[in-house]
């Protein structure tokens, strides 16, 4: 999703009154921001509170690529990171996935082994389908095994869009908050589903209800099911012990608009790149009776914000033995205070821009390659800004591009580098890139190498299914990055 | 302003609490639409419940032009135009307006000949300063007489951005409910502030104050100013036998972005096109114990519908003798009922574009000349849309360029031509343009002809004030209308 879908965010049809009520009873953050242009190093960033580059979710097969979590890649969250969930069990939290982990699929990387206790969902993307030969359809598991695969057990019709898979990921989320409710244990319940990702998909009851099409279908979905979680957890007598906080891990893709791409408002280009649309997120915390209702935060904020939040929350500290780029917001969500921050925004290793205060340097500028685009892969359909939306990688490290996102949140006009402002912004930002670079360790990077031996063909419990396949003989291979 | 300009519409610094405060207890316009994507003739069109091309407000001096009234315009009103204040007269209503006139200068058009009761402001844009030799500055009015002149007598800080107009304009207006309400006399205000046209300005208590620059202190004074008249409303008990309306005029003037441009969210364009920014409108109807609180509406509504709706409101009917194209919004405010009409755009006497439910076809594309493009004047900075943002005049009547507004609210994909939905789309619109057009009658324009003769030289009052000055000899012309 993008930040632009939310009625509350300006989306023209304001199909979600449940997210926009969450927004009016708890808090709005508008200057919210993923840590990675695409989904698995983004997920890694919320649960090690660290930066793709540090936790090892990149690549360097390709200068200032994005990478995820296909199903050749061989590498996965390392063991040496300490995830949320790890640390969480150490102040008696339970702690539950239901969707999309993509922290990687190989054993070593089940989420149950990086401390969750439960788990309902893929270890992928929800593709396909696949013809189990080339590829294997993508597994669904219930905790350690898989209880069956997408396009097999799990429908997903491709005709008509129908897929009942955000129903059951909800049935999921209110049994574990039940269940926990009764226990009276404390849990994190990352509720992490694949909608509204391509192919997008709807239950029945959604399909054709939204002014916006299948995608709005889907919108209209989870817009649905975050508000039967909240009131469930209202029914149980725990909102005011319970904090909420809805995100999205990228910008919308608009390469899958008009049919399967939402909106991004009036930021630029869209998922895949390092410009707001691809990285700043609609963003709501939710906490009854603590936060005060209807407010609207400016604090820069990131996912990985809510790694360091939810370790506060728990009485917990964050480890001191590595770098977490998580802030605690709790000052920002309970106070109102604003933490003087940077936000980070990285394609791969390279840092490409940077965000302090109102102002955005770009590093490096680049939307996708010319021969990308000449084929229709467009992150930005209908955008073109002069020597910012470039399809050959633009290096600016000497006289980075500078924006003023108040006055031009859409990244449109460059401040002149003349300019005594363009100065001061930058002598200012220049000190914290400088800091940040400074101290920077990168981790191994875990997204480099590609096989299809290490393909889901027979995740554990494929045996009871009668669903294990045999996996083709193991040719590692460098992973192709495009973009 | 601009359908994005306001936080309850996406925009990403939130700084208009008080307008959306006003939405909350109100009800929001999604879909609500201007009548020409320039001032004057929207004034008009407001003003008289009818399309422009039907009371006078357009030029034929070339093929699709915007036009609107210059201090050399020769034409205005027509005596034969019916506007709201005269016909609210006759319910009692005691009429001001406050602000820019804009529907022309000559003695003749003085808003006291056409219905208003008292004036406080300018018959034109507040551009300057002049020198008074070429040309005039345009004149302050209070009721029949001029008081002054911009730039000399109300001053605006061209360096600075500062004037106090905007506080000048709420003083008058809460004067006069103060004074409508102590006389127990039905009123009918017209609020017809400058601001946030260029060059934008704001008083000393707002510089400085928004994230946007000076063009978001404009906005969050105006947003302040309609806070405190509603608060004035509320606390002379009469708010809830007063119903207010807010919207714009136009959509944001990109072209003066980003220093003194607002948002249109993700809409195309701006002011000056018939492209969504450019007519797309900001709408709040507010009436506390009428509207019900936090109601949305996707009512396709345009501004001549707050004549036919103003006038229901009176208990009077619209004119009978001549095509009034307002239609009573009361049951889509009251009830909620969805009335079915089509929103046509207009440049000059030319139907652009018309949207019939959730579709919009263009038949005519149009955002400037390439001549004036390379000199720099851009209407869509930023988006171009390949086939439908045209530096030449495209004509496509046998075969429109068709959008889904809810799929596609950015106007970036056209349907294809042999998709199922594109015919049966076409065949409901051919219809309402066929109707459209086979009724129409052109009023006489009114902007063809120019004349420095004409201009502000010797407003009535000028002689008490010694700021007569002398016209030049006449010499008419046809206006020149560039786009």
């Amino acid at each position: 999703m993008g930040w632009g879908d939310l009625g509350v965010f300006g989306e023209p049809s304001k199909e979600t009154p449940n997210l926009d009520q969450m927004a009016s009873e708890g808090m709005l953050f508008l200057d919210f921001y993923t840590a990675s242009p695409l989904c698995s190093p983004s997920r890694a960033a919320l649960l090690t509170g660290r930066l793709p580059v540090r936790n090892g979710f990149y690549t360097t097969n390709a200068h200032a690529r994005n990478a995820y979590t296909p199903q050749d890649i061989v590498g996965g969250i390392p063991d040496s990171e300490l995830l949320l969930p790890e640390l969480l069990k150490k102040a008696g939290y339970v702690n539950k996935i239901i969707g999309k982990w993509h922290l990687g699929h190989r054993p070593q990387f089940h989420p149950l082994k990086h401390g969750f206790d439960e788990w309902f969902g893929s270890p992928n993307c929800h593709f396909g389908p696949f013809d189990n030969r080339a590829l294997p359809n993508i597994p669904v598991y219930r905790d350690w095994e898989m209880i069956g695969r997408y396009y097999e057990d799990f429908k997903i019709d491709q005709e008509t869009g129908e897929a009942n898979l955000t129903q059951i990921y909800l049935q999921e989320a209110l049994d574990f908050i039940s269940k926990q409710q009764a226990s009276q244990q404390p849990f994190f319940l990352y509720w992490a589903i694949d909608a509204t990702h391509a192919p997008v998909y709807a239950s029945k009851r959604f399909l054709g209800t939204s002014q916006r099409g299948l995608y709005g279908d889907a919108v209209r979905e989870i817009d649905d099911s975050v508000g039967k979680i909240l009131k469930h957890l209202q029914k149980l007598c725990i909102s005011e012990n319970t904090f909420v906080f809805f995100t999205s891990d990228n910008g919308a893709a608009l390469i899958s608009a008009p049919k399967q791409g939402g909106s991004n408002g009036r930021f630029l280009c869209g998922k895949q790149t390092t410009f707001e649309g691809g990285m700043r997120e609609p963003a709501i915390a939710w906490w009854p009776g603590h936060i005060p209702a209807g407010g609207v935060s400016h604090q820069l904020g990131s996912v990985m914000d809510l790694f360091t939040t939810s370790l506060s929350l728990a009485g917990l500290q964050p480890p001191c033995d590595r770098q977490i780029d998580g802030v605690d917001l709790l000052p920002a969500i309970l106070q109102g205070k604003l933490i003087d921050r940077p936000i980070f925004y990285y394609r791969g290793n390279e840092m490409m821009a940077v965000r302090v205060g109102l102002y955005k340097a770009h590093y490096w500028t680049w939307s996708n390659s010319w021969e990308e685009y000449s084929k229709g892969v467009d992150f930005c359909p209908g955008q073109n800004v002069s020597g910012v939306t470039t399809h050959t990688q633009e290096e600016h490290t000497t006289l980075p591009l500078l924006f003023h996102l108040g006055r031009d949140p859409g990244e449109k006009y460059p401040l002149s580098f003349a300019s005594g402002e363009y100065q001061r912004a930058m002598q200012r930002i220049s000190f914290v890139v400088q800091q940040h670079k400074a101290t920077l360790v990168p981790g191994e990077p875990q997204l480099n190498v590609c096989d299809k031996a290490v393909m889901n063909w027979s995740p554990p419990g494929c045996e009871k299914l009668g669903k294990c396949l045999t996996p083709p003989k193991s040719d590692p291979k460098k992973c192709f990055w495009p973009h």
